[in-house]
């Protein structure tokens, strides 16, 4: 799974309706310290996630294995908010 | 999912059966403000989307979890047609 | 799915049985106008494809969806043979 | 399959009800000798992996293929902690 | 499918209990003349392959498609040993 940064929201009105209700949100790769780094993605949320959090994405066929995203058209769920990781035996990153 | 800007159409008479009648669009990944940034690829519109459109694609096997996509051997999948992207409090793009 | 340019064949006695008898091709990733720009990789034709052609490639569990290629140990598939591509009104590739 | 190095443990609360209880570690790919050299991700272990291990980590569809991992909402999971790596009749990594 | 050279094996006693028996090798993205120029990876094999030989490999879901992966734990499987190369009327390798 990546550790991602949500960092905005997706307005679509013209979208499949299996999508409709679904909130798709705008993450980027973050590195240990909860900084983006890497890609902007889309990402269907599961966990109540909001602007900010550091999440847990998974990808693939994988991002329908949960209540909410059985049989959707989609390939990026979150499924976990972080409040910290832990590297090295330091904190490198808390929720705040 | 991907962000991508859609900048083309792909032409094909030799093609594999089930694609036959399905519009194959040339699209671009894109950045927060909807300009083309990354890899070309082609995918299937199923909400029709149009040149200069920014929208959203699901990639893999959810590329096939939508009624005109089933068992079509495709892999990448139109699903939201972007009205606008919002982030930090700020609209980085807006459908003109 | 991908555009890319089939640039030569695998010959290969010892494979797995379900792949026996199957043309595998050597492929290249190719930019709008049809010139290879990118990484090399192997693929099922299914559309009669030949050195040269410049064709769409279904990656995934989506190679499987062909009556060709259903069951095979495959992630790559030649789904069509491209005769044009078209962006910004221009035709920026054109089978000869 | 990838090489990975067990750098870490994710903490999270809010998370989807079929990851409660499931270990999240983190870790990065690695090369022959067993040093991280590559991209952070997030991994499920069933075999009970420590920090500093060198795994086989499987993705995508393939990491829901173990008697721990059935149905669940992940896309990479270990699958094997390394004793040790033989390339070119030498052994580039031990476990220690 | 990717062409890929066998570079060493992975010795790992702690592992899935699915996975005991089989053979994991190390494997490197290769060119068309045979060279290993990519990264590494583990792939299972299935086909007999040993170190030094050039060979194509599946990955994702098609790697478990073969007699000997159905329902393991794996994401790339070693499908053909590879006799040679031709591209643009040359061999570009050719099994020694």
């Amino acid at each position: 799974m990546r550790i991602a940064c949500i960092v905005g929201t997706v307005i679509a009105t013209m979208k499949d309706e299996r999508l409709r209700g679904r909130k798709l949100l705008l993450a980027r790769e973050a590195d240990l310290s909860g900084k983006p780094n890497g890609g902007l993605f889309v990402a269907v949320d599961t966990v109540d996630a909001g602007k900010g959090d550091l999440v847990v994405v998974t990808e693939g066929s994988g991002a329908r294995e949960t209540d909410f995203t059985l049989g959707l058209p989609v390939d990026a769920v979150i499924v976990a908010v972080i409040d910290s990781l832990e590297t090295g035996g330091e904190v490198t990153f808390r929720k705040s």
